[in-house]
């Protein structure tokens, strides 16, 4: 069932034992989400913790301060920015049908949990921002800290179609309550490692075409990843580089696993939208950015997905 | 003399025909505050007209709307975002010593002009914001359009440390007033045609590592020029890429000429400034954003470079 943010709110209030889910292979907007509200929670004297199937990728350990969670047996589980129970990864066996509340922000949202809170905002972290408010506890340093990593890396600082005024106004107000912005930024955007650099290189040279030019596909294997040193979660900003060549309206990037399947991240200006290509292969995700993922060869997955462009593209 | 920002609104209040002058190979915030200012005083019933010694890029067009601009014998000069008077170009010797009013954010700005506006703000549209308001003219879509480039530009899309709390509170502002940042941001950041695509191949392949890996030089050569079609003026997205290798605290991009002198874009962090390395060969800048010019080689520049970095980073 959809609620409103008061609606969040007051559920919120009412339980003391609250479980926060992240999706899986976590991003900068899961995890700010999740530890931002987390820490709200705490602050009000709540027993609150953030659990995510995957590791946190290192590059977090610098802009997300840690601190405590207690143990203890939940009685609220809390999803955030998680659109269906198969993000959860391996929590999702567990977890899946057992959410009482979810605060997300993709509209391909499933509906799975009890209660959700859909909001058509840039980040989840906005929509966390606009609950801790309302629930009456002081935003921190720490706080805004990780409710402006949410916000930038979501919106690929600030730059994607998907930011609003409001988004900027949250930014002003994040950065007047101490988010050290700075840092931030140039930790996730301006910090390549010497391996990404030579994947990306790579990745580059190996660009290819298809559609008249319309569509761009990036294809990374496991021989890239051996020969580089790189490992899958180095490999995020690849993705956006696929839609930067003029004239480009699709790009995608496949990754290779290790079984030899692959999983395809989609990027998209206005003329196709990447989550109805997602969709036709069981994936999801935003307007202009989605993925999903294929059972089959890196090559067989180009080949139906540049099948599928070129009906999508007419 | 430097002045308040009242006064500046004064001085702009007392004239009637007014040059506004861009600096040479013209950016976003020069462009961006020229053309909002020029906006601002034509709706208040002056006459005013931009000019700039070297040709605007093609980016620019799809995001400044073209307007008409009167033709008038000017009584007042006034320079934005022209930190010295040589940055003016082949205008430099008709305006450069009868510049009545500079309004800029460069702290290395010269004191040129009779009165300097100077500004601690991310970018001169800033300031031009805050002028345009204290004036009383409206800020149109137009005007939203003009300052909203200049801010994002001179930011790197509010990446830069010089992004502050202001900066994102301007935008919220300008977005909610018309700007269309998505299309803005798209055009300045997200669009790469495939010659610069083609010679950031080539300039990340001769990427070299100098001083501990701490200094990151791309070397940009006339050849590589004639190789990939591209011009001068499509490569300001590569000197960011210099500062973006972990451990890298100097990144310096080494542009040849045609007539085989160079010059050299530099970009740093907290450890070393920017504006003073350029200083010591007769450039200027910000502290983490800077550029010089060299009468010699590019191989000589770069061992005249490499040997005073050695000495800042000590």
């Amino acid at each position: 069932m959809k609620i409103s943010i008061e609606k969040c709110v007051q559920s919120l209030k009412e339980h003391d034992n609250i479980l926060i889910l992240t999706h899986a292979h976590p991003d900068g907007d899961t995890l700010g989400a999740g530890f931002a509200l987390c820490r709200a929670l705490l602050k009000l004297g709540k027993k609150a913790r953030v659990i995510c199937a995957d590791e946190i990728p290192s590059k977090f350990d610098g802009v997300f301060e840690s601190f405590e969670m207690p143990e203890f047996e939940e009685d609220y589980v809390v999803a955030v920015d998680v659109g269906t129970p198969n993000l959860l990864g391996d929590l999702c066996d567990k977890y899946g049908s057992r959410v009482d509340l979810c605060i997300d922000h993709h509209k391909s949202n499933t509906e799975y949990a009890k209660e959700l809170l859909l909001d058509d905002a840039a980040a989840a972290c906005e929509t966390i921002f606009e609950i801790i408010k309302m629930l009456g506890v002081e935003i921190d340093k720490a706080i805004a800290d990780c409710l402006f990593t949410g916000i930038t890396t979501d919106t690929g600082c600030f730059r994607y179609a998907s930011t609003t005024a409001r988004t900027f106004a949250i930014a002003a107000e994040l950065v007047s309550l101490g988010a050290d912005n700075g840092t931030i930024n140039r930790v996730m955007f301006e910090t390549k490692t010497k391996q990404y650099a030579a994947i990306e290189r790579l990745a580059l040279e190996g660009m290819q075409f298809f559609c008249d030019d319309r569509v761009c596909i990036i294809t990374i294997t496991q021989e890239m990843y051996n020969k580089t040193g790189a490992q899958e979660q180095d490999t995020e900003a690849i993705a956006p580089l696929t839609r930067q060549i003029e004239g480009v309206e699709v790009g995608l990037t496949i990754k290779e696993k290790p079984n030899g399947e692959c999983k395809c991240s989609i990027r998209t200006f206005e003329s196709v939208d990447a989550s109805v290509l997602a969709a036709s292969f069981g994936g999801g995700g935003h307007k202009q950015a989605s993925a999903c993922r294929f059972e089959c060869s890196v090559e067989e997955a180009k080949a139906r997905l540049v099948a599928k462009c070129e009906e999508l593209l007419k």
